[in-house]
């Protein structure tokens, strides 16, 4: 049998630097990601895809691996004159990536799908692994914070996550449909890996589109996630500090429970291997090993481990 | 009595050049450019105004001096990274020229006026003077050439003003009406200026708007014009070649000939001022001086030449 597709579940930064070691470990053709796109944003007119993006400059080479997100070596010379013109530009965009956003928006205002301009951006910077929108739908992450809800692009990049968050919601999501392939991947898959990204964020709103779900959980077995809080902290991004606010301690057994009706594994960090025990009594089998990766090496043996877990290697 | 108001009419870099001399040579506060148009095209997306753009950037300093349009030092990563993507990118578009098109269009989309929108871009950008459209509505320039019509900027642009001219049309001309001001301004202008820019695609399509002809006109004796030919060439653009192609002779006496009835002066370049006799036969008052704008000092003395002329001085 030649090895089936492997799935994955993805946001931003961490799920990038997964996705990084896992596309130099398995074939990439073989990998399958599905991106959240609940906080796209429109700025400047244009339509900002960030997790879409950061995967994608990522698995082309051309991410800034330090800043973790826009291309390395990117000039800001159209903000720095729009900020001349009084535009507000504390949504910080370079001038290749610019590019990005403005053939985006250009086609979707042709009426091509975003799958389909995914399909042509990464086709166009040579990456091997199909990267698609979880929705062609326009889902939209909203923070609720005790003096009112935010977009999410001006709660996170805006307001640097300093606002307390009560709750989160996904205005679109249950409207929303799966884009093209989705469903049928995640049904044909031999893997489906949870990427290390925040829960409520990046992961939630893939979750919450029709089916997606409850296609994970009829392939439970199958399913594996990474945990993205380590030592209780999070490895990038506000997760820890959302689940403090959400009354949730901040701990990986904590995210393994959100995501106990359809993962069989869940990999949690060393530091945190106390925490496998109660894992396990969940009925979800769990993996410890190193998940902070700093450079190339750690990103691909993460990889290796649940490659052999997952006895998906080829 | 304070001085008065002097009206503009100008196309791109032929104008920008002697406005640049105009407005050190009057209060600059004193002067109301009507710009074309006509010539604005959608590129990538965004709304492109290369004639008021090529003048606001030359009166606010910016402009690159040789090239003629554009942003002196301005880099094209974005283009590059258009290129990278597949996008057609015949039109040059610089990174800090593209934060004036991102904010032009976005305004648009927002309900936002071009006039307004301009007075924004001009604000911030220190201009002293008014730059105005010629309209807030759509007008398009269409080039009918032997093998069929082109949009202007392909015609201009991408095909290098290389294809014979049949005939020019207006798209939309005889449905639009001037921008909010134009009208008043002249009527109450001291003097109005016909910069040297195309008589076909820069003033022609300014001249077509409802009631700016006839509104010149009425104030004949006012209006001087600045021969855009000199020695049977275009100082800068296809306009010589354009006038053989619709069989006229490429001379300053053809162009002062198409504004005879509402032109009262016409300034001829000193190679043509032979032609200045056949001027005077169409009832027009010719002016000889040199009118080749190489430097500033050739902008501002053709600038004095013209305000001693019409006696606008302060």
């Amino acid at each position: 049998m030649s090895p089936g597709s492997v799935v994955a579940l993805a946001g931003g930064v961490g799920a990038a630097r997964f996705l990084d070691g896992l596309t130099r470990v398995l074939a990439p053709e073989r990998i399958f990601i599905i991106s959240n796109t609940a906080d796209d944003a429109e700025i400047h007119g244009l339509h900002i895809s960030p997790d879409l993006d950061t995967v994608t400059y990522t698995l082309s080479g051309l991410a800034d691996p330090k800043r973790g997100w826009g291309i390395l070596g990117d000039s800001f010379r159209c903000l720095e004159a729009l900020a001349r013109l009084g535009a507000d530009t504390w949504f910080q965009l370079g001038d290749q990536d610019l590019a990005t956003h403005l053939y985006r928006t250009r086609r979707l205002r042709q009426g091509a799908k975003l799958s389909a301009i995914t399909a042509e951006i990464t086709a166009a910077l040579g990456v091997h692994s199909r990267i698609v929108p979880m929705s062609d739908d326009r889902v939209r992450t909203r923070i609720c914070t005790p003096t009112g809800e935010l977009e999410f692009q001006t709660y996170f990049v805006k307001r640097r996550a300093r606002d307390k968050v009560v709750s989160v919601r996904f205005e679109g999501a249950s409207e929303a449909t799966p884009a093209p392939g989705v469903l049928e991947t995640i049904a044909g898959a031999q893997a489906i890996i949870l990427c290390p990204s925040n829960p409520f964020i990046s992961i939630g709103p893939i979750l919450g589109i029709r089916g997606i779900r409850e296609s994970l959980r009829s392939k439970r077995d199958r399913v594996a996630a990474i945990s993205p809080i380590v030592g209780g902290r999070a490895l990038k991004g506000p997760a820890a500090d959302m689940m403090k606010s959400m009354r949730l301690r901040p701990a990986a057994i904590e995210v393994a429970r959100l995501y106990a009706d359809f993962v069989g594994t869940f990999v949690l960090d060393q530091v945190d291997q106390k925490q496998a025990a109660a894992v396990e009594k969940l009925g979800i089998r769990p993996v410890v090993t190193n998940t902070v990766m700093r450079g190339l090496r750690e990103r691909k043996s993460l990889a290796r481990v649940i490659v052999r877990e997952l006895g998906i290697g080829s």
